[in-house]
């Protein structure tokens, strides 16, 4: 076999067998293919696509290109959650504690943040001495004693993929519906779990901008796991606005313990009951989405979901007094207000823009190698179709660089748009596929 | 400019602009882009096309990416010509001195053969102790001597042209028709002649399989050609059986011997003269196509271009011995009979594959390093549409190793196709192609 066959056939829009796929992720993880025939064949893909066969096999080739996580020493059925990114993305930080508090072991590993959507990692480390660099006997030991455990991705899973990946970002073959479902969910696969719920964001602030290409993501990625005996369903959800109102590491750390004590913002904590009751519905703890629904209502009334968190962050190494008092948590030293120069509705809040503005004052990463300030990162204090008068606070910048601030500001301002209200009422779930259906709400 | 926005504007089909063009092979050539971005756009290219304006651009992108020669010291028009390449096509041994001999400075740069086509410097190797690798100084001061001098293209042209197509080579990249018209059109322009006569072959034993796309690919280099000012033309001949009745170094050297004593075969002299022709035109030293076949004919018949060949091999180091007896030149020690074993006609003889049965004899080389048996090679003795009996020799087979031959002599056999006489007689010239008009045949 010979790699220059492969991409005269993918070139010419023919199938790839799956020797094929095998032989160029095997080679090109070990170095034997050279970069150049590797990316001529990523624009072939790109421009000639895929079809579901071979993106499920390339899917596996790229899991078993390094080591897979065994969770089988994990009693139970263990479910993993995977968001595409959006701003304000906290949900990792709430939905957790409150599926293990229902009995669910969920069995996380994460990523850090790059550019205008943060990381959950990058978020739990606001919280003081809580550890995410675990091995995989800790990891194991915790999901099985809390049921809930968050890790950064260990070094050996899909070696493929952090090369593929790297390939492509340079290369401009990123955004290729089958290349995007593959990454994903091969780096789920070889994590472990057995059901998988995904919540494929949509909207200004997410990768996918219109309905139709999430819809065709989330099929393919559905698809993909359940063609390797994973039960995956996917939820899309709004990221047109930022999710919930606090955007930046800190600030969404207090957020999600304030949503496990009951007061969250609404659209989170619907996001949150979605998401948890399909991951319940899955791990076979709840019979219907309305029971999951109940149990996971119940368990943030009842106090449990929050004790899990601390339970959580103590296993992990973290100080709870961080959750306990969040005022021990990062704190900007500047709060610099946004008043509305109108009266109106809030007709759209750009999530891109205010992502860049969070990022601007610090709160995520330009490259790799930047610092993040956790404390900074803006408050809304106004939602798509609110009512806003004209000195109304609509946005609090938190900051500790106030020469920052000056700039971000006009930039939020112009992420907010003011004026009549819309004709029709914003909506955060846009439908679910699953292995059977797609349904659009 | 950012690599990976070019790259991105080609994949989205996008025309690239001349700075873009530029930037790539100047970054390109200089190493500052790697190969892998350069194949990921060489593929975007090839899948989504370049229009005319680009083609130029890349063209003129790649001759400046080197030297070019300076022909300015020879006087009058300078005319090049070019073959696609094809199976027995010693045009160069011969058309050289004919144009030479009526006057026209024939200054050429040539290549060395790969695969189951020839290079006329492989061929010229077989004429002892002549030189090829000529100073710029020599190959000038050649010309205005003798009007005639061919050498290898010296190591510093068209750089980016030798990097780029090493990576075609590799990628799946080659057979895109604005990448191979730029390639070859930036040798020709490099190589400093004011006039360019193609011969696009078309046929079996052809880069270009079928009519239409050599037509295409002709029209694109007459096009580059006319567009930076080099008065270009170009010929669509047969390549479906090779050209005359030799295939191999020393045996097409005699036939072009031969040929310029008045005893060449029929569809070689006619090649000789059109091409010959429209170069005496370009070169103004005919006023019409009549009058040129009218001059090339004359020079043929008064010995003169013989005579030139003679005062060519003298100039470049060579012993005219190996001319006036061709005895001398490399022999090969066996010579094989092949026999019809039908009575018919000639209906076919696969270019291709005879080109591949003298490269199986030690005729050509299989990769860049192969040593080249000048004395291998086939003498046909029968073309397409001839008249044969069973008991008739079809070709001979010359070759050093005898045990090579019975192979070759399966492989020769499957080649030539005798049955019934053709309906329609078989052609040489398909077309012409100038910066007015395409002209089918």
């Amino acid at each position: 076999m010979r790699m220059y066959d492969i991409i005269q056939k993918k070139r010419d829009g023919k199938e790839l067998t799956t020797e094929e796929i095998n032989f160029f992720i095997n080679g090109y993880t070990e170095g034997r293919i050279p970069d150049y025939q590797a990316s001529a064949l990523l624009m072939a893909i790109y421009l000639k696509k895929m079809n579901k066969r071979e993106t499920v096999d390339l899917t596996s080739a790229v899991v078993n290109s390094g080591e897979t996580v065994d969770l089988s020493l994990i009693k139970g059925i263990k479910v993993d959650k995977h968001s595409t990114g959006g701003v304000g993305d906290k949900t990792t930080l709430a939905l957790g504690p409150m599926v293990a508090a229902c009995g669910l072991p969920f069995a996380k590993m994460s990523g850090r943040g790059l550019g205008h959507t943060g990381g959950t990692l990058d978020k739990l480390e606001a919280i003081k001495g809580l550890r995410t660099e675990l091995s995989k006997e800790e990891f194991i030991s915790i999901v099985n004693r809390v049921k809930l455990c968050i890790c950064s991705q260990t070094a050996n899973i899909t070696p493929a993929d952090k090369k593929l990946y790297a390939l492509r970002d340079v290369t401009a073959t990123v955004d290729n519906i089958s290349l995007i479902a593959s990454s994903v969910m091969s780096k789920k696969i070889a994590s472990g779990s057995n059901s998988i719920v995904l919540d494929v964001k949509v909207g200004s602030g997410a990768f996918m901008k219109d309905l139709e290409s999430a819809f065709v993501l989330a099929k393919e990625m559905v698809d993909i796991g359940n063609s390797v005996g994973r039960d995956t369903v996917a939820i899309i959800s709004d990221m047109d606005e930022p999710l919930g109102y606090a955007i930046g590491n800190s600030l969404e750390v207090i957020e999600a313990i304030e949503t496990l004590k009951g007061n969250g913002p609404e659209d989170f904590v619907e996001l949150c009951l979605t998401l948890g009751a399909r991951l319940l519905l899955l791990g076979k703890k709840a019979s219907s989405i309305e029971e999951g629904r109940k149990m996971l209502v119940e368990v943030i009334n009842n106090g449990e979901a929050y004790n899990k968190l601390l339970e959580f962050v103590e296993a992990q190494g973290g100080d709870t007094d961080y959750i306990k008092n969040t005022e021990l948590l990062p704190k900007a030293s500047h709060i610099i207000e946004l008043v509305s120069h109108n009266d109106g509705y809030i007709k759209s809040i750009d999530a891109e823009e205010v992502g860049k503005c969070a990022l601007a004052l610090g709160a995520g990463r330009e490259t790799k190698e930047s610092d993040i300030d956790l404390a900074a990162g803006i408050i809304l204090n106004k939602k798509v179709d609110d009512r806003v008068e004209k000195g109304d606070v609509v946005a609090y910048l938190h900051c500790n660089d106030k020469s920052k601030a000056e700039n971000v500001a006009i930039m939020l301002r112009n992420a907010i748009k003011i004026g009549d209200k819309n004709p029709i009422h914003k909506k955060l779930i846009y439908g679910i596929v699953d292995n059977k259906e797609t349904i659009k709400f």
